[in-house]
This record gives structure tokens, C-alpha cells and sequence, in this order.
């Protein structure tokens, strides 16, 4: 049985793939290298890269486009039960939006501690602070040594 | 002179015809009675209303429109220097991504303690949480009364 802190196989296999998105994307006109996905009953529903400049809209994050994507796929603003996959820890644009949409189980690799502070708005915030109700579960570090090299400096 | 923590003539009018349109928009087939504008140079370059259930997209609140808007109008991701006026107190999504698009200062109308809990998704975090480091002004709690009828059970 899997434990509720460890990533499922479905999470860790979306996760590499996030991975590899990102560190594709970096590498195309307009997008930054930083990958999310959003995962239903296993399945992946939608993927996204992080659109900023590419949609010239500071609110297209990664994973609020997956957020995004994912709906449209459902036909229905509520994502209940969905877990949201990214390479990076969601800001808090981000944490706020995938709870809202009712997205309770979040698996990420970078986390906030070893990157460039440029993705964060609210640095004496950390994600703790968003899981005090305690429904909300957030796993990181997941092969992180290999998305590192993409935020350490906050090149992308 | 006009005191940094009171509304400029211009954030006034604006707040004010936000009022307006949010009082129109309940009636609007998929549209919410929440409503939000930018300003930058004291004029009005984006307004939204909540379009979560018109694009049955849950990150459409109506600053993330109206940002989204924004961005467009000034042809780029860096809104310095621009004000957000809303209906009712931004939550923490929105809060976060108008700090991302380098906004600093918020007016708006209902404010946190007077409205549904169903408004925010951290509860246990409030405005001055994301005011820490001093460099973000919000003034809430404008014109208020004329806006608690849509807020307050939560209807909207």
C-alpha cells in the first residue's frame, strides 16, 4: 500500500515526464523550462509549460495552465481528488488556485529552499503555512538533482 | 496632497464603477458579481468581471482577468507602477499573482471579516500576511455597505 507521503508509481512516471518537458521547453522560443501536469483517477488529463511570455500574461504559470487544460477537460471547474504534478513547488498563486479548484495532493521536485527566490512573491511564506488545515498534502524533492541545474540561478 | 492610505480620485471612480458593474454582472447569464479594474497612470487600461463559471475555468477570478487584460493593453508581463481595484478583498491566488506582475498597491471594497469564508482558501492566512516586507499598500473596506449584500452569504 502506498503511503500518503510517497509519490504512486502514476505520480512519480507523470513527474519524469514533467521533468523531461522542462528541460525541453527551455529550449523553445518562448517558454520557460518549468512543466506541470494534472493527474485523475492515475490518468495524465493535461500537461502544460509555463506560458508567460509566450501568452505575455504573468498569470500563466505552468501550473495554472495545466489547471486550466485540466477543466476543460473535465467540463467542470471542480478538480476534486485530481493531484497536481510540477518541477517545481507551486507558488502561491498557484497553491491558491489548485485549492480552489479542490486539488488536495501535490508532488513536486524543486523545492523552495534551493531556488532562485524570483519564483516566490511572499518569501516569509512557506508552503507550512498553506497546509495548516491539514487536507492538503505536498510532496518535494522528488528527483530534484535534476531539475536543479534549471532554477538554482532563476534563469528560467 | 493625497495620504498613500487613502484612494486617489481616480481609484475612487474606478472602485465605484467596479460597484456598479459587479451589481450588474449577478444578473449576467455565467457571469459572478465580482469585479475588478487596473489602472495605470490614474486611467482605467483593463476591467473584468469573475469569468470562473463563464469559462467553467476555476483560475478566471476577476483580478486574474483583469490582469490578464492588462498585460495585453501595456503590451507586457511588468504592470509597476499599476493599480488593482476589486469589489471585494483579492484572495490569496489573486494577491500573489499581482505581486508577480509587479503591482503594489490594491484598493478595494468588502473586505475579509465581513464575507462568506468560501472567498478564501487559506483561512488562517490574512492580508497582512502577504504585507510583511512593507512594500504593498491595500486599502480595503471602500464603499463598502454598497457591496456586503453580494458577498455576505456567500451567493456570488
Amino acid at each position: 500500500m502506498t503511503r500518503p507521503d510517497t509519490p504512486t508509481p502514476e505520480e512519480t512516471s507523470a513527474l519524469r515526464d514533467a521533468i523531461d518537458r522542462a528541460l525541453a521547453a527551455r529550449h523553445e522560443s518562448g517558454k520557460a523550462g518549468i512543466a506541470a501536469a494534472v493527474l485523475h483517477k492515475g490518468q495524465t488529463i493535461a500537461t502544460a509549460e509555463n506560458e508567460v511570455q509566450l501568452q505575455s500574461d504573468p498569470t500563466r504559470h505552468a501550473e495554472m495552465v495545466a489547471i486550466t487544460r485540466a477543466a476543460a477537460s473535465l467540463g467542470s471547474t471542480d478538480l476534486s481528488g485530481c493531484v497536481m504534478i510540477s518541477t517545481l513547488q507551486p507558488c502561491e498563486m498557484c497553491l491558491a488556485a489548485l485549492r480552489f479548484a479542490g486539488i488536495r495532493r501535490v508532488i513536486f521536485a524543486a523545492t523552495q529552499d534551493r531556488v532562485a527566490a524570483k519564483y516566490f512573491v511572499f518569501p516569509h511564506l512557506r508552503i507550512s503555512d498553506f497546509q495548516a488545515d491539514g487536507t492538503f498534502t505536498a510532496i518535494g524533492g522528488i528527483d530534484e538533482d535534476r531539475v536543479l541545474p534549471l532554477y538554482e540561478t532563476g534563469e528560467e
